[in-house]
């Protein structure tokens, strides 16, 4: 398999080597465009570059030596499912593909622990323990399409955070292939070890910059007893995030604790026909309406359930538990599609992350900003951990098929970012930095933390062959 | 102040920088024995050198400037209750003492955080917290002793990680003071945060290697709102740790498993005239008996007791739910009372981890070690988390107040700890590297992991001046 256009001839030599040294069907030079970046804007990704996908630890090894030795940057990639740019293409580069690596090596329920190779996609570890009444915590929004290795390198969190934690929490062990195809294992298979520095936890949302992930040891847990959904609607954004508060200052932890703003809400409802924001039997208007979805899971579930429902009446909510499974699971439906929802017109997605008591300020700002640019704005949040994703579009200017935002837009995204770090909060809260958040790194770590990582990254890639330019 | 041995001559200049700087009442040239190591054997500690008592952030700094300037080595020091020798002096160098900062900056219970001085007790969080309806999670052994700053240092564990995790898990955010005297912040005060590598991560557990912590925030969290505690007793060791298996096998997930071993139970109730081991009302014989003894916390709490007494019954367990508090607390002391039971003795306690499947392997391995080297042994162990205190002892033999150890119990804790490395475990679970455990560093570690530490350190470290030769 080569590639047509006569100007990949220069990559014919790094190819040739490749395929020497794992097989014909493991390099395609030059592939299509599904290979040259991932969700993001993928404006500024390479066309003339390798692809090699290794079908097997070894593999990863013989090409990571090859690249070493041609000195010639590699591009770790996952499924592509990424939202920031950290898997593109570099031009005369290797894109190292590590779908094949797709095995789940060890189940052991009573070390409560998976072995599992990078290629293996997130949903299906839980997929495989489910027989056995466990589960694998971490569910980024992605997990029926990404990888397990993809979510270690970007640390990708997700709904069900602030109860078991983003996915570093889950994972104590790492298998890695270093820059000069060097094979490291890092951690433990218990829950505690403290030997030495724990690279592991460095390895963890290194985005590609320190090596390949290439397996990993992660922690699993025993399935819930219960679950219960939880609707509580207000009439205000502001109340909303006044019912985050009151959570906080209950004794209740839900699993998952997500608000969406009356302009989610209404984006919602237009795009399924829904009534999320309305409920004539409980009095609350049809025009508008502010939403905290909930999931409790574990013991006392009824307990639970009333002490929920009672901290979030005192605040104004109007609260309903969903015993009905079927009306449950429509409601998450409806919150997973408010990606799609408001959908065909040039928008933007963003993704910051705030202390969780200043939702309320972040919202108003959100807004501001919004009628400032002359930009609609939206917002659902994973509220239990202040990690919002506001959305910015333009409801008359169709969506760009190449990806190209309208200024208006990339004006007013630049401020929420802004916002958000003047609140004490993160530039990214989840999706990481890649390539599409580097312009605001600077305004996140100072230039004594910038320093450091760089030195730390060539302690692993002194070459700086690892992502270059991105995350850091 | 100042040493009275004239050969403390030399130190002088360094001392009397250090003064100019940071006030004469903040260092004092060969202070007294308290300051020269922590709780393991302090045989090789240094006698000469500068202990600072910094009063606050910018004293910090400065005597790390001075420090770097003069090229002596820096060992900071929280409470030296660590039990690995991390804190202990080095001759020509400087003991950095963090015990006055002492501040809780702040607590934030919407947040869910608290904002510590590294010199805050650990304990003293949750009891500044417990007025508002939190706590801290974290709770090593050495809680009421131990500063904040040196849990951090070495990533402290304690009795209620497998549900709460150890103290990585709860620490968001750092300050830091560098080699050369440079304030760096990491993290972030939300709970998701991905913004470049997470230095955070790397300087939890990295014992003084890499940077002086002079603040930090933790995560806190609301107190459960129920606890229960379970005696669970068994005839034989290797009953208790089907015990443990069940446990896994259940749904149910203790906040504490705490397994004392015959040996263990045996000394204890000689130790404190208890029956731990014995119930004659429940037909368990007094003159043996292994225990688990389990807390329970958070909703549901009976409908948890009971799925964990059906689980521990099934495998054969005398099963006892204790209702009255009083006795939980007895209960809970007489576990606590295990390392000073038994003690006068020539005694080691050890620190290892195993996956949690193989603690019936380790604990046989134990008791085979023992008894091959005429040493008595017996365990505890947080079961939940495969951390075993093995105890090796030699009863005829009283304790040698320099701390020095017969050769037998040396050489049967080597192969206790190779033993451990052997099940797939690790050389310490909780208590760190520090001096004492860097005979076993590479048993555990491969020469390439060894070299990336220590390419990572000259990273934070170039001149290699934070307590070198420890932990790495």
């Amino acid at each position: 398999m080569t590639g047509t256009d006569p100007s990949d001839g220069d990559l014919e030599p790094l190819a040739a080597r490749l395929r020497e040294a794992l097989g014909e069907d493991a390099v395609v030079v030059a592939p299509g465009p599904h290979y040259r970046g991932d969700q993001a804007d993928p404006g500024a990704a390479g066309t003339r570059f390798v692809l090699v996908l290794p079908h097997d630890v070894e593999g990863v090894q013989a090409a990571m030596r090859i690249a070493h030795e041609a000195v010639v940057p590699v591009v770790p990639r996952g499924a592509g499912s990424g939202l920031s740019g950290g898997a593109v293409a570099i031009d005369g580069g290797i894109v190292l593909g590590l779908e094949r690596l797709s095995a789940i090596r060890e189940i052991d329920v009573l070390d409560e622990v998976a072995v599992v190779e990078a290629g293996v996609i997130t949903a299906d570890i839980s997929a495989a323990l489910s027989p056995q009444g466990f589960f694998y915590a971490p569910d980024p929004a992605s997990a029926a399409i990404s990888t397990i290795g993809g979510t270690i390198a970007t640390n990708a969190g997700g709904l069900h955070c602030a109860k078991y934690g983003v996915t570093r929490e889950s994972v104590l062990g790492l298998e890695v292939v270093l820059a000069d195809g060097t094979l490291l294992r890092t951690g433990h298979r218990s829950l505690k070890g403290v030997t030495g520095l724990d690279l592991t936890q460095l390895l963890i949302g290194s985005e590609g910059t320190l090596a390949v992930i290439v397996a990993a040891t992660v922690r699993i847990r025993p399935l819930p007893v219960a679950r219960r959904t939880v609707l509580a609607r207000f009439t205000t954004t502001a109340q909303a995030t006044g019912g985050v508060n009151a959570i906080s200052r209950s004794p209740v932890r839900p699993a998952a604790t997500e608000l969406l703003d009356v302009g989610a809400v209404t984006d919602i409802d237009a795009h399924n026909g829904s009534s999320l924001g309305a409920d004539p039997e409980l009095g609350v208007p049809s025009s508008t309406g502010a939403v905290l979805l909930i999931e409790l899971d574990g013991y006392g579930i009824e307990e639970q359930a009333a002490d929920l429902t009672r901290a979030l009446r005192e605040v104004g909510a109007d609260v309903r538990v969903v015993d009905d499974e079927a009306e449950a699971a429509h409601l998450w439906e409806l919150r997973r599609s408010s990606r799609a929802a408001g959908g065909g017109r040039a928008r933007l997605g963003e993704d910051v992350a705030v202390p969780k008591s200043r939702l309320a300020e972040m919202v108003d700002r959100i807004e501001e900003i919004g009628r400032r640019h002359g930009v609609a704005t939206s917002a659902v949040a994973h509220a239990g951990d202040g990690n919002l994703h506001p959305s910015l579009s333009l409801p008359g200017v169709p969506e760009d098929p190449s990806g190209t935002l309208p200024a208006q837009i990339l004006a007013a995204a630049d401020e929420v970012v802004r916002a958000a770090l003047d609140l004490g909060g993160t530039i990214s809260g989840e999706h990481g930095i890649g390539t599409a958040k580097q312009r605001w790194l600077d305004l996140e770590l100072s230039p004594v933390s910038r320093e450091l990582q760089r030195r730390v990254k060539a302690a692993f890639d002194p070459h700086g062959l690892m992502n270059p330019g991105r995350a850091l």
